[in-house]
């Protein structure tokens, strides 16, 4: 049972004298895990740290929660999420087999670097972009293949030699910009091995590539829940494209992966497109009123197509203006790497959020 | 946007001419996937299939779920289920860097095959044992060395030539049977890689290996919420062992590997161990009768550990019988490999629902 052990096994492993490191993969010893954005604890803070949405999620959703029927969870989930990859085969015009969904878009993005790359193959992905793939390339054990952006992050030819994978953000995170789907689908049809599409923002954006998914043989269009709906907490994630792909992440996959509530939840969620519709509309007319009154402030703004914004401040360094507003309770994120660290990234807030920050950065400017 | 794509998009991967299965790694394309046992969708169906708890999850769960405030979910979970940790940490008497959680103990056995098996070693297990070990190896891409058990599924001493993880249900699915701890103990000992004691029906046995999880520098004993603690849909399981061991997992796991709500639900679960000490009191009591009953019916019984029996009918094959029953909609599960092939794995339910089996069992045996 839950019975606590006799207190003194608290000396446990201290004595140990066989250390456990070699018993660990040494590409797992070497490699560091993935930093997540700070969540922090006191609820004074204004959080415009990991892109999440400030809105809450559809009026459906929290029906579904508050009325589950608690006996339900006795029983295993349906292991496939038959109900929601029919569901959203309807939205896209798509079948059923052509979909699937996972614990967040990171276990579909985990799961490609499983089923596309053989062990002696690479991974490809742009610099700067998601944090995640190389992490998730040192995870898989196998090389990557790096294609530095152009000194405005945009498109260059990717370098794909030996790579069976190529992750691309679109639009791109942390720069928030836009590949056009013409550019996209022109690469895919040259490379030999399978694209994942990563977007996870563009519910934000003014194209897609869905299409490149549903006619291309080696595209993944992968999204999620996280940001446009509102539900980065119950971890949905998905993926469209040809079956033979999805047959693979399939039989690779964890047997139950998406649990009974955030399979009920996502559906009520994708159900109301009015309010997905509606939520999208403000944080994009927020995101523009940010981006003025951030140039007026002298920022570089990098034209967003996502929930955020990707900026230079000019009047002093990213580390020093990023603290100044951690002093003053208002959270963005800072990445230290080398190609990004004058940049900072801004989510797209309320607009009571927004006013906070722009007046905490003219209070700033004026110290 | 969830914009329906042109219909004529449906066409897509019809006129495509470049297969898509090279671009899948070899070792995918051979394997099977784990395939679970049914989910029927009828509510008319005695469900003695999937090993669920008959009884609903502890009251303090249902309020979790019925209060929780959905705002919180447009924000990622806590990344490492911190609050959750220190929980069980207590619980155990040991420290939250003793601690993984993660989306069922499905998760930490895959996490296990990545984290501690080089891609020259191999996985060991025993045979029959939980069906889903061959497949995390195939996954893996490794090789396994199976040991089978006694005639009567008794212990063998592993064989475990290269291995450098070592998968040991204990009690053992599907035949219920516990190993003593100090048998374990001494493997453990002698084994130069990681031990794997999967616990998932710990809480009805009558012997457990958490000391040697918090002894040994090798081990860890995974668990899980959804046997005992009814709570099989929320994907909650968790493995006690060395900080070293942990940390590893830790480190290669998806990010926000557990959702809020289940991180949530899960605590509740846990505060109410005499909830469980009652639940688990009631399905071994049951256990009990339907031994007896069976044995009185002329089944071979294996002693059960577990909340289920593992079952040899004497007047009939088992395939048979399992088909009787489908008939008189009660399900019960029914392995193909010829180890296990001549018995039936039946889940102990309610009273009722183990009267109305035992009905049908002598309605069938006088037909």
């Amino acid at each position: 049972m839950g019975a606590r052990l006799p207190f003194d096994l608290i000396r446990m492993h201290e004595q140990v004298s066989s250390p456990p490191e070699r018993r660990i993969k040494a590409s797992v010893q070497r490699m560091s895990g993935y930093v997540p954005g700070e969540q922090p604890a006191s609820a004074d803070i204004i959080k415009l740290n990991t892109n999440e949405n400030p809105y809450p999620p559809a009026p459906g959703v929290a029906d579904v929660c508050h009325d589950f029927d608690l006996d339900k969870l006795r029983q295993y989930p349906d292991p496939v999420s038959a109900p929601l990859c029919d569901q959203l085969a309807g939205l896209y015009g798509c079948h059923a087999e052509n979909v699937i969904v996972g614990n967040g878009s990171d276990e579909i993005l985990a799961l490609c670097t499983r089923a596309f790359v053989e062990d002696d193959q690479k991974i490809g992905f742009f610099d700067p972009s998601y944090s995640l793939y190389p992490i998730l390339s040192d995870i898989r054990d196998v090389p990557v293949v790096v294609t530095p952006l152009g000194d405005a992050f945009e498109w260059r030819e990717p370098v794909v030699d030996g790579c069976g994978l190529f992750m691309l953000a679109n639009p791109n995170a942390p720069s928030g910009l836009s590949i056009d789907s013409a550019r996209v689908r022109a690469f895919c049809e040259a490379f030999e091995g399978v694209v994942i599409v990563d977007e996870a923002y563009a519910e934000f954006a003014d194209d897609h590539c869905l299409a490149l998914a549903l006619e291309l043989p080696n595209v993944l269009v992968v999204r999620t829940l996280s940001k446009s709906y509102a539900l980065a907490g119950i971890r949905l994630g998905y993926a469209l494209g040809h079956p033979a792909l999805i047959s693979a992440l399939m039989k690779i996959k964890d047997s139950y992966n998406v649990n009974a509530l955030t399979q009920a939840m996502a559906s009520a969620a994708l159900a109301d497109q009015d309010y997905l519709v509606a939520t999208v509309s403000r944080v994009k007319a927020t995101r523009a009123r940010l981006q003025e009154a951030l140039q007026a402030l002298d920022f570089d703004v990098v034209p967003s197509q996502t929930n955020f914004l990707f900026v230079r401040p000019t009047h002093r360094r990213a580390d020093a203006l990023f603290a100044a507003l951690r002093e003053r309770n208002i959270l963005v994120r800072h990445f230290t790497d080398e190609r990004v660290c004058d940049y900072l990234r801004i989510s797209v807030g309320t607009d009571d959020e927004i006013d906070a920050l722009l007046r905490a950065l003219k209070d700033i400017q004026s110290s």
